[in-house]
C-alpha cells in the first residue's frame, strides 16, 4: 500500500485532476488540459518557444524553498526567455517527474507557484505530463506571441548602440550566499534567491521601442553579455557608475565578508533582461543604461577593463 | 578533472553545439536553437502542443535499446498526440537532464535519434535546455499545425459512429515480454518496444475525413478508449474478430506461453491512433473499423462483454 499523502496513493490520474481543476485560462488557450494535446492561439502566424528544466538540489532545494516558490521559480525563468525575444507569454506546458513517495502537497504546491506566476504574466498552463523519478525534475516550456513585431534575437547590436538593463542584477546571488551560510534573512536577498520577479513587460516595450539585440541575463551579467556580444559581432563596455552598487547588497557583502560587485557582475537566476538600443531610443519605463556597444576586438569590458573572476554559470562544469 | 569523452568534459556549451550543428531545419522554423526562444510558424493562428518526460528506467534502458532508439521513441511519443489531435508536427524542444559522467556519446546518440525522427514526421528540434540530474530524463515538447481544421478532441464520439484504428497494437507490449525473459529476438517485436512507428500522417488524413473523436493509444487500447468514452460521454463495443491477432503475436505469446490477446488489448507503447467515424464515411488508408459506439451505459467491451484483466498503465501505482 502506498503512504498516506503520496502521489503514489493519488495516483497519476487524481494528481493531474488535483493540479488542474478550477483553474482558469487566458482568452489565448482554445483547449488547455485534457486532451491529447493543447491549443493555443497565435496572432501572427508565428509562435516564439523556450525550454527550461529544474532539478532537485541543483536548481531548488525544498528546504530553503517551498514548493509554491519553486513553482513560480519554474515559470518565471522560460516566460523571461518569452520576454527577452520581445514576445508576450501566451502558454505554459509543464513536464514534471517526481518520487512515489513525494507527498502530495508538495506537488499541489508546485501546482500553485506555477499558475500563479503564470497568470502573472497573462499565460495558462495548458498541459504537461507527471512521470516517475527518483528525484523531481520540472521541465518548463513556454509559449509567446510576438504580436506583429519582429523578434529581437541576440545579433542585433551594433557599434555606437546604448547597452542598458532592466531588472534587479546580483540580489539572487546575494540570497544563495545567505543561504549557504545557514541565515534566511534579510529576506529581500533570500526571496530574491527562492524565484526571480522578471519585468516580463519589459521585454515587448524594449521591442517596440527599437531594441536591436536583448537577452535574459540567468547565468549572470557578463557571461550572458558575452554571448549577446558574440552573436551581434560587437565588443560592450559596462560602466561601473551607471551599473549603481545597491545599498542592501553593500550591506549583505560587508555582513558576509564578500565583494557584492561580484553578485552584480557574474551572479545568475536575477533573470533581468539586457538589451542594445540606438543611441537616438527612448528607453522605456524601467530600463536604465549601464554601458555602449563597442567594435568587436575590445569584448566585453568594465569600465574599459576586462573583468577578471569567473564569469558565470555552465552546467556539469 | 573529468572524465573523458563524458558531458562534464564537454561542458554545455560544447554539448549544444555537438547536438545542434549542421542539423537541417524545416520551412516551418523560423528561427532555430541559439537564441533566447525559437520561432515556429503557425498557419491558421493557432499552434497545437504537447509535452512528454521519459526517464532511464522508467521508461527506457540503456541495455535493451541504444540511445539512437531511446532519441526516436521520446520524439515519437510525443509527435502522435499531435497527430492525434489532427495536426501536422512542425516543432520539437527538447529538456534533457543527466549525470555530469554521462557519455557524451550517448547524448549525441539521443540527438541523433530525435533529429531523424522529427526529420521523418517533417518537424525540426528548435530548442532545449540541458542541465545535470542523477538519472537521464528527457522531456520533449512537439508542436503542430492544425492547416485550418478543427481540433479531432476525445470528445466528438456519437453513438452510431464507427470506431477505427490505424497502426499497430501489443507489438511493444509483446517486445517488452521478450526482453525481460533476456531474449533479444523475434527483432520486429523487440524493436517495437524500442521505439514505436507512429503513423503521424494518418492523424490529419483522419481530421480531413471527418473523424469526431481521436486518440493516441500510449497506455493500452483498453484503458485510451476509456479515456476516448468518457470524454465523449459514449459506449465502445470491439470486435475480436475485426482486432484480428497478429501471426507473429500469436507465436510469441506460444513461445513465452503468454495470452497475446492481453497484449493487444492492454499493451501501451505502440502509438496507433483511434479514432471515431460518422458511420458512412470513408475510412483513409491504413484505417480498419474494430468497433461501434454506442450508449454511454454500456462502457467499453470486447464482443459485448467487459474485459477483465488489469487494463492499462498509470504512473506511481
Amino acid at each position: 500500500m502506498p503512504e498516506p499523502g503520496t502521489v503514489a496513493e493519488l495516483g497519476e490520474f487524481g494528481l493531474i485532476r488535483a493540479v488542474t481543476e478550477n483553474r482558469r485560462q487566458p482568452g489565448s488557450t482554445l483547449l488547455g488540459p485534457g486532451d491529447d494535446a493543447a491549443v493555443t492561439a497565435t496572432s501572427d502566424g508565428r509562435v516564439v518557444t523556450s525550454t527550461d528544466v529544474l532539478v532537485q538540489g541543483v536548481h531548488f532545494r525544498l528546504d530553503w524553498s517551498t514548493p509554491d516558490q519553486v513553482g513560480r521559480k519554474a515559470i518565471a525563468v522560460n516566460l523571461a526567455d518569452i520576454a527577452a525575444m520581445g514576445a508576450v507569454p501566451t502558454s505554459v506546458l509543464v513536464g514534471l517527474a517526481c518520487p512515489p513517495d513525494t507527498p502530495a502537497k508538495v506537488i499541489t504546491g508546485l501546482a500553485d507557484g506555477m499558475w500563479a506566476e503564470a497568470e502573472s504574466a497573462g499565460a495558462g498552463v495548458v498541459g504537461g505530463d507527471m512521470v516517475q523519478a527518483d528525484q523531481i525534475v520540472v521541465s518548463i516550456t513556454a509559449l509567446g506571441d510576438l504580436r506583429g513585431r519582429e523578434p529581437v534575437t541576440r545579433a542585433g547590436a551594433r557599434p555606437g548602440d546604448i547597452l542598458a538593463i532592466c531588472g534587479r542584477l546580483g540580489w539572487a546571488a546575494a540570497g544563495l550566499a545567505v543561504l549557504h551560510r545557514g541565515f534566511r534573512s534579510p529576506v529581500t536577498v533570500v526571496n530574491a534567491q527562492r524565484y526571480p520577479e522578471p519585468p516580463y513587460a519589459a521585454g515587448p516595450a524594449a521591442a517596440e521601442a527599437g531594441a536591436t539585440a536583448m537577452i535574459d541575463v540567468s547565468d549572470g551579467l557578463l557571461a550572458d553579455l558575452g554571448h549577446l556580444a558574440e552573436a551581434s559581432n560587437v565588443g560592450l563596455d559596462l560602466s561601473r557608475e551607471a551599473l549603481e552598487l545597491p545599498k542592501r547588497l553593500v550591506e549583505v557583502g560587508t555582513a558576509l565578508g564578500a565583494d557584492p560587485w561580484r553578485w552584480v557582475l557574474t551572479g545568475g537566476e536575477d533573470h533581468a533582461l539586457a538589451a542594445t538600443f540606438p543611441s537616438f531610443a527612448d528607453l522605456p519605463e524601467g530600463w536604465r543604461q549601464i554601458g555602449v556597444v563597442n567594435m568587436p576586438d575590445s569584448g566585453v569590458t568594465l569600465d574599459g577593463e576586462t573583468y577578471h573572476e569567473e564569469s558565470g554559470w555552465e552546467h556539469w562544469r
